[in-house]
């Protein structure tokens, strides 16, 4: 699965919300949040490494998509993953949605929304 | 991008309740909910007919995929959607693992996560 990623230099909980900010200032909103690492310590009581999946959607891109092809509606919203780094730091990615969307029909859309994510991480990168 | 479907008997309210008990009965729970046509209302001011996006997850599942490959994070949780259907009742869609997951790596988990999300649906079909 191909993806957009970036490292920051900045613990998780500063780190996500440097990642809103930056998606927001890209026209993305933040609609859901999963804490894996509590999610899986809860329902499977495994212990790992922090986790955390936000999912991240602009709505005139989701209003557009939905309108082109409503199976669209599979593949919203749009991972944001965020973990720490091996060196430090903390990792983000983002599924491209250009791999997601791979229709002729979402290609436009999904190029856009490809360089709207990426600007948001190039604005963070360390 | 492949689908598992069905068309339910009941309105959304009922049938969203009757899948998150089939879901619950495999073993998926529900970890994060989007009601696309009021996010949508909400941000642009656009009417639509109601949407829904019900992300389901489980745990044993996901645990096991992360442990195969971390970018697994990228597809997590798996979008079940409902809407109403053109006939009348609900229809719910919920994309196929086995498309998203699609290395060698994870195929025997989504192969048995497909067989359990199908078996939810069957058990709910008119």
């Amino acid at each position: 699965m191909n993806q957009i990623e970036t490292t920051i230099d900045m613990p998780m909980p500063e780190a996500e919300t440097a990642v809103r900010d930056a998606l927001a200032a890209q026209g993305f909103g933040i609609l859901t949040e999963i804490d894996v690492a509590a999610t899986l310590k809860a329902k499977l009581d495994v212990d790992r490494p922090a986790l955390k999946i936000l999912g991240a959607c602009n709505p005139t891109f989701a209003h557009e998509a939905l309108k082109i092809d409503p199976s669209a509606s599979l593949l919203i919203p749009c991972n944001v993953v965020l973990e720490p780094a091996a060196g430090g730091g903390t990792h983000v990615s983002i599924v491209d949605p250009r791999q997601l969307m791979a229709g002729d029909d979402l290609l436009a859309l999904a190029q856009d929304a490809a360089a709207r994510l990426t600007n948001a991480l190039d604005s963070l990168a360390r």
